[in-house]
């Protein structure tokens, strides 16, 4: 499909995102990372060195498989001083205020694709996922122009936002979105790991807080299900309120969703909606992208994050308990496991980057 | 405060739930545990040995704090046979299939205190929270004449609803409840232990489904709130829905809540309503009534069940993250945490007992 | 390999050994499932319908993989009718006390592999894990002519032997065992489902106590160590001791080894005869059998269960921390992780039975 | 018992285990903390702001009962500044590398009970177990007329040691120890909070190799078990080999033993010599001794962290399943439970205070 591999970079490549693009590239037909960068700290070793303990010399590797054996010798450089145009793509892995320096002196040159939220919410910057809202990708046009860049900022919505706007995507096609309360139960890797969240907080336990999470998916969900207008994106017209918790699961956030709608729908409708939801045509190509992307689990013990989260190489969402509310107007209300590091992460930005390899923007 | 010792039978002496009743009155200054009853296949033996595995000859208790001495030796009696009118109150801790048969045979001749579903949504048998709806205990008078009973039968809520209702109260009297929408995360302990929840279904995962808790909870809070109205309770006049999971925690269900009100209300206001609570001023003198009935924590991660399950002996509801809703109108919301197998079970249950007294129905 | 496909039955079809014999077998090249026989209140229904609760119609099946779909639609039959000739070999997976009953009927007639202990301990019954005392198959000759059978029994070991097994078993060939002590902590699943484990027995838990595993380990090491000598299997000549405990782990036993050797050794001795040893040669072909019985992982945090338990599909014990101990004489200490229901259970059931018919038993 | 209240000062109280100390000492008869003390950035502020994530503002208080109010509003002090002479003893709990500077100089001119390793293998300086060596505390005579100082390092074992020592104490003084072998399966508490033990690493696991930790026990239970001759303690003499491992478990550390002894030894005799283990006799009064320091738990299943860590207050250490073992000559093996962050912290440490008082040294 593409002439030849695209040149990618990752930057924060010793963290536990950057070794989640690793294992997610190894073998990428239309990607081949060429550079891994990182902090100054882990500059000029070799990535198998930075990546090892400077006390006890454990390799801090993170992911359940292996890591992949072509990137243990690559040399790490140092990411405030990779040089932009020598990539095709450069993914990043790095905390919010860093992202917010480092990333538009990349996207001056060369596209940009970040899991941090440092431009999420700026008006010329759009939020993709694939299949739901691919057409906002023209907005990049305009940030191009306005900024003057060669390059450009797409980040990746916050990895409990992903879910839960794939779930309400057929349901406002179909039937219009008024209202949406969510609670969410979230993985601890949603945290990272070091520190993550200590065995000590969370054993035995539920944290009822994360940080700035709900104003987040609150924000990302109203914009990805918007519309564009002109050189911006509107948001899309009901209102959402989340409750954002943390629980002892490894992977795979679970979100219990209440819904009101403003056209009258059936159960059966709505079912039917999610089953049937394609995505935009022209993704089906992308090496990525999940066969399905909403499945619809009739047992009533499921979705369950240990069992739903690698539906569909953890690229799926899985849906069950759909039912009638009888609170809200136009009520129902169902529960969805999502993978917030497959996903919700590196695979799903992966997949962006394979949109805008298809779109022509890399 | 009373003149002598209530004489206390405990039917299904050797499960979870009953020997959380023995634990509950070890030294209790009112009741005193004269009889211990169980299935046909424990009668006869003493307390311990009923308790061994009978293949193992492991000791079958399982409450962190060791069995009190002054139990282990009693005579295990057949439930199916005992004489009811040797007791001024009998708690049972049965399932309620069994419930149904057994508790009618025991309130014709005294005091029944179940912790079955089973009675509880007849129009004659009142569920109890002391504090909160202490006076639809004059239900009992119209439930022994209605079935020509000496005795009456008063089952408490189920686990989930009891920390709702109470966070619920002080909102409904100050400014009207209109609508609530709740999901669970509840611990393990409240499926009981054998078989309960299997280590292999809970571990790194969540049940999203709990067989009839949603229509119990949505019943049996608008029956709690609602007012007695001639022979009958009125049910509190809103809707509710809700969404029960079961998460990785030993004990202490949390719950994340969704409000709105009848009247204008104010975040202050609602605090201010919930750390005011004192409860029905009669009840104040039961041993088993915590100093507060509800627990407002500021610390933005809080509640948590681990830390909060226990607050005032685990007989107080802790709430915290108290914040207005957007989607709602005159929204709310909140997360509680409430001790399942203290409140909401056997200390639950004492404590209705206590009231009775108190009251002179036992 | 083979001209065509064997016709194998699942015994205890419907349990949690069970499915991992249908989830082992899809799309086996040699084996080919043509019934699955489980109790009588199984019998008639087909495979879908008899995994479902009979309260909530839930689907119980235990293993992250789906249910295979050519198998949901099979009558299951009932176990204590199946007539053995139509099958060549029958794959068991039930309890001890049923096996002692039904394995002896179901062996007069064909192969029997079976997961229960109940004839392990017999002098003509060999218990084999394949590459380690292959040879040990010739006992079946004995076997048969004594007994009177077209068929056979043929155990596999409990799941904490076999890791201990595999990694004792170049130690023993090269220096030559003395003593072996060891403390294994037990993943739940080696419990079944249900009940099992229950997650209040676990969770933030240890139980320091198997019934009847250590005796197993103990004597089952020495069996499969042993040498064939006439009709008899001659046990190993070593002192073994273990102490068994179950942790909050889903799979994976890991098992904390201590062992003394005859022969002066060293811990580069150890490590070469454990990445060297390659087994029976003529194991080599079987589907399942693992490219490495043993990977010595370096790095001093390893191995851990969740890492390391699914190396070669399951199949690979993997250890590390060889290190020297300085209290047992010629002393070495170490630590190893096994797949306690692939490798241990039904993965090392079939490729007991690929081994079978690479030597024409099957 | 004593005429006035000695002036104690805690270095490192802002974190879990200076945390565990304000527990401790929350009403103590003879101790009254008068100085919280830091490190340079708590200095100055009070207790509670001090715990105040700058960022949440959520109160890092890791303990499950509530902070001592007395404490909240305390300023606290710049441990590198804080004047010695103006206390009758110091608690420090702080890491190896800062004790090794900081504790000589507050040692010049108080008594400091260290919770850190650094001073422990020095030969001048005892490891008090109250109770196991209580007359080791003689040597701290020595090291002050050596080291020229008022005061004294007294450290308390790793917490590992603790159980372990106790449990070896009877059968040695019965039967004489010759081998020790040992497998520990550690709470994650034992790392402590931040970053302690990321969840990401431990749940659904078990991490094999604590660094430094086996050493630290080998070392530490000789000594501790060791006699003193002259100006120094003879280690005693048996040989001792451990692996040290990481499991899911909250607080209570749990070890299997292998133990030979010199003399013959039968199993009623082990049980008698630990049940009848009382200790030095003038420990007796202090405050937080447990009235046994050793509970022989008959039940098979026990001794189980969650179950018996907090046995007398988590002052003793439980043990079960004593048997023989075939292995080692006069074998017996065990498995104990011991609470890591009680008995063998800050409460063990409160304990050496004690002592201290009682002998005349504080």
């Amino acid at each position: 499909m593409i002439d030849k591999m695209k040149k990618t970079a990752i930057v924060g490549a010793t963290g536990i995102v950057g070794q989640q693009f690793l294992t997610a590239l190894k073998g990428h037909p239309w990607l081949k990372i060429t550079t891994l960068a990182a902090s100054i700290k882990s500059a000029g070793k070799n990535y198998e060195d930075a990546l090892r303990d400077p006390k006890t010399q454990a390799l801090r590797w993170y992911i359940n498989e292996e890591p992949p054996a072509e990137f243990l010798e690559m040399k790490v450089e140092d990411a405030s001083n990779l040089d932009p145009s020598k990539f095709d793509v450069i993914f990043t892995a790095i905390e919010s205020d860093q992202a917010k320096k480092l990333e538009p002196k990349l996207a001056a040159k060369t596209a940009v694709i970040s899991t941090a939220s440092a431009f999420r919410y700026e008006s010329d910057v759009p939020i993709i996922i694939p299949g739901i809202n691919s057409d906002h990708i023209s907005l990049l046009d305009i940030q191009r122009k306005k900024r003057g860049w060669d390059g450009f900022i797409i980040p990746i919505p916050n990895c409990t936002t992903t879910g839960l706007a794939i779930s309400l995507k057929p349901i406002n096609d179909s039937f219009g979105l008024r209202n949406v309360i969510m609670t969410s139960m979230q993985a601890v890797s949603g945290a990272g790991r070091s520190p993550g969240v200590p065995s000590l907080d969370i054993t035995d336990n539920i944290i009822p807080f994360i940080p700035n999470e709900e104003e987040k998916i609150q924000d990302e969900t109203k914009k990805i299900l918007g519309v564009k207008e002109g050189n911006n994106i509107k948001e899309a017209d009901f209102n959402i309120s989340s409750t954002c918790t943390r629980v002892n699961v490894l992977e795979g956030h679970t979100e219990s969703v209440f819904v009101s709608t403003k056209e009258k729908c059936t159960i059966k409708g709505i079912k039917e909606a999610m089953e049937q939801y394609t995505g935009t045509l022209m993704d089906k190509g992308l090496p990525s992208a999940p066969k399905k992307w909403i499945v619809v689990n009739e047992d009533p013990f499921r979705p369950q994050p240990r069992l739903d989260r690698n539906a569909y190489g953890g690229m799926a969402t899985t849906i069950g308990r759909i039912r009638t509310d009888n609170v809200l107007k136009n009520g129902v209300k169902y529960l969805l496991v999502t993978h917030n590091t497959k996903m919700g992460a590196a695979k799903g930005a992966v997949m962006v980057a394979e949109l805008l390899v298809n779109r022509g923007y890399i």
